[in-house]
């Protein structure tokens, strides 16, 4: 027997005081952000390109943000002209078509970058870093758009490197079902591919039609089939990378296990485009399940949703494959602003589950097993279950719905946190507890089988003393349960400054060592995921 | 639909020669290496302290080797008694005690340590090598001492720092399956402990009853579970670590997501103790599955093998926990050496199928389901189903205990490769012809269903002109599979020169600044992991 040794988290407390002041400095930095748009008006489709609608036009990042643009070479005609030789034909520099790219697609940041290039191949994108390393040329790398943390536009005018014509892909093994594809391909268009030869993308997001798989990696994004095929970090078998200076660094092995040396794609994996840019990806894909089955239930309680999840994990096993959950007020907010109904009776939390397995029957047998046990006890009040494509597609809408329900209710204060799940939900009703009317709406939602919270609040307008009510309250609670400030978001150009809140100083100090190797210059990406002062 | 692109794999072919090269050289330097001893011997137990028993002392590295002591201080007497205020009591000098952990169990390297140090905690750890670091005293971190490449022990006089007192439980959370404890927790000892609490460890392997926790995550260990619960890159969580000078790196989270800056506990997972000694781990979990079988099946040929994989992944999908497969050869030795017995009629291969599921009735169901089809399709043979513990044990005892009875049947030249699953056995049946009877046994086993192959040659002693024909001719006809050529073992002391096979030379050169930038004095585990000469 173990014997068990007590510890406490004695780095937690000793930076806290540092990382307090620097919450305060950012809070005081967002008091310019303008609503977003969209009450009402069109759907806000996750990478669509608002910018160049009709929507108000959002604020420079370098008006509304205290940041300082560092000393970088500005783009000259030279420039131009040289890059034309790169990539003939694909170095856009006309204002209206540079407007969508240079703002996120929640319309909250905004770059000046005055050139786009368009890079096919990893050797043309090798050749740009090469001459922008030489030249001091900040470069912004760009997939589909969709980040929700300001990583993937420039802050000022760093030439904008879109991975949109590198969409091949490379090869597939229907064996092993390892795909190897360029970076721009779509996450969505590559589910269709893989799946069409009997497998499954490992994971699945809101934003899967837009969304590039390189930038998927560069973000390690989560999603929806976390809980069952895990992080990217395991899936991702081999990566391209081009560095800072134009090496092509390639390790697009597509073994599952290689124990040669260090694991360098590891390093790549969620930087967020700031020590290299992916440019090939080498992705195991798991077997498609032959059943699949969603269950949309009603829980009394968030004790009951923790309940019906303990009992899920034990009566559903491996078949399980996601549990999501969403409160009250997110469906309120599905109905009032998508118009969609709930299916289940009014209900203070709601649970999706999603089973995926090779027996259709034995995975039936399973569920009722589940239901019956429920349902009986009352841990659920209400449910319904979707066998066929349409309404599992139709059940999983209300969940993955919800951010743009949100985006239509007014400005939406965003949080994406990871906290032991037995507090997941105390930092929701403490917020409605201590904002009370000031917010129009806290919510609560996420992938609760991952204790990934997504923490939502809505008011009419941006409003300077709502986010100091916020921040860095949340943050603090967040380190309190030594959670992480950002679960799967990433930390972008938003987020950056609470990285201390997850993060000691040494891990600080070792992250922008690491960045001063692979990128001495700071080209790539610059003003993102490392704090400013750090 | 997404295009195809035809990719070569160019850099194969450039850093080819300057490897082969390095591989003549590295052939040449184990000329001197002394046949194992154990033929007809005790029982070789991985991890055991056999350098202590009657056997012949082996041949120390530094004479074996043409390896050149780096200039590290020597330890003083005033070091051993500055050491000795760090952990009281604890530091080893007697001649005799230091014997064991100078070899490794395999009894290829010996190393001339006078110093072993016993630290209990963290800081303990710190302390020493902070003192280490300012003196220029280089360390070996060593775990359970079961390492297949000589990577956890001294090649000259380096410290032995052991992590055998850091065996405590610091915490464990029995719903998330969160578990947190010292790095020197042995394996056994940790499954043991979370499976009282419903839960099961996320590797399993051999050596389980030596092997520190510790050592599995900086060797990033694969083992017989990787296929169900994949790699530890995805199931560590977190991991305390202490730096080369001393600093204590807290990354020691719980949470199974935290997208908060990059992810630096991966560079220390596999990278074998040479860019931190890793102290605590936070390791995720699964629920203990209620349903557990094993089918011992004999095939008729590979192809039938892998048919038989295809078929079990159809029809067992997320049940299926293990395919291990071996060959005739394996099956011969294991009777010879162990008197163990197959359970089914003599077969040219063998395929060990485990299910783990939470529905005892199902599983059998699908197992049965699975039977009918490849006993009556031809692809098996013979076979036997185990559910009971004991019968379950005793088949798995059969593909676990190889290596053992490899040891007693010679010398063992030992290879570890990942391989596309179709080629796998390829090479074992190419080897068989061009050695012919210079090889007493040429045997290919191993985790098929990861695409991993132990290949094992013996013969009666060690001889260097069988050495010539193995190598570079393995290593080489790996690359050309674009395989690696350490799948699971790491690369340690005895495989780091062949690294270049397995991996460009722009990451040789980023795997080098990033130890120049981790351990600047290069002290921790020198002469591991990198080549000599990159």
């Amino acid at each position: 027997m173990v014997p068990l040794l007590v510890r406490g988290p004695a780095w937690l407390f000793q930076w806290r005081a540092a990382c307090t002041l620097g919450a305060f400095v950012q809070q005081r930095t967002w008091a310019g952000v303008s609503r977003i748009p969209g009450l009402g008006g069109p759907l806000v489709q996750r990478g669509s390109s608002l910018a160049s609608s009709r929507a108000p036009e959002v604020v420079l990042t370098r008006e509304r943000y205290p940041v300082r643009r560092l000393p970088f070479a500005q783009v000259s005609e030279d420039d131009l002209a040289a890059l034309e030789r790169i990539v003939p034909g694909r170095v856009i520099t006309d204002p209206e078509e540079l407007e969508a790219p240079n703002v996120d697609w929640l319309r909250t940041v905004r770059g000046s970058s005055k050139v786009l290039l368009r890079p096919r191949t990893s050797q043309e994108v090798a050749h740009i870093l090469r001459y922008c390393h030489e030249r001091n040329l900040a470069v912004s790398p760009q997939g589909g758009n969709t980040g929700m943390v300001g990583g993937s536009v420039p802050v000022f005018d760093e030439i904008i490197l879109s991975t949109t014509l590198m969409n091949q892909v490379m090869s597939f093994h229907d064996v092993s079902g390892v795909l190897v594809c360029q970076a721009g391909c779509i996450l969505e268009e590559l589910g269709r591919y893989v799946e069409e030869r009997g497998f499954l993308m490992p994971l699945d997001l809101g934003a899967k039609g837009s969304c590039h798989i390189g930038g998927n990696v560069a973000t390690n994004a989560g999603g929806l089939r976390f809980l069952r095929y895990g992080s990217l970090r395991g899936t991702v078998l081999g990566l391209e990378v081009v560095l800072a200076d134009g090496t092509i660094l390639n390790c697009l092995t597509s073994l599952r296990k290689d124990n040669t040396g260090y694991d360098l794609k590891q390093l790549f994996i969620g930087s967020e485009g700031t020590l290299g840019v992916i440019t090939a990806v080498s992705i195991l894909c798991p077997p498609k399940p032959s059943a699949v089955n969603v269950a949309f239930l009603g829980c009394p309680g968030f004790a009951e949703v923790l309940q019906t999840f303990s009992t899920c994990r034990q009566k559903l096993g491996e078949i399980l494959s996601a549990f999501e959950f969403m409160d009250a007020e997110c469906m309120k907010l599905v109905e009032l602003h998508l118009r969609l109904a709930s299916p289940v009776r009014e209900s203070p939390f709601y649970v999706l589950i999603e089973t995926s397995g090779s027996g259709a029957g034995h995975d039936a047998e399973k569920l009722s097993d589940f239901l019956e046990q429920v349902l009986g006890s009352g841990l659920v009040t209400d449910g319904t279950l979707a066998t066929d494509q349409r309404r599992i597609k139709m059940l999983w809408s209300l969940r993955e719905r919800i951010t743009e329900a949100l985006s239509r209710d007014g400005y939406v204060y965003k949080y994406d946190l990871s906290l032991p799940v037995e507090r997941l939900y105390d930092l929701v009703s403490d917020l409605r507890a201590r904002l009370g009317p000031r917010a129009k709406h806290v919510v609560g939602y996420g992938h609760l089988g991952d204790g990934n919270l997504h923490l939502n609040v809505t008011a009419e307008a941006f409003d300077v003393s709502l986010l100091g009510a916020l921040e860095p309250y949340v943050y603090e609670w967040t380190a309190r349960q030594r959670g992480s400030v950002s679960a799967e978001h990433g930390l972008g150009f938003k987020k950056r400054d609470v990285l201390c809140y997850s993060k000691p100083p040494e891990a600080l100090q070792l992250m922008q060592q690491l960045k001063a190797l692979l990128d001495p210059k700071g080209i790539l990406n610059p003003y993102k995921t490392l704090p400013a002062r750090a």
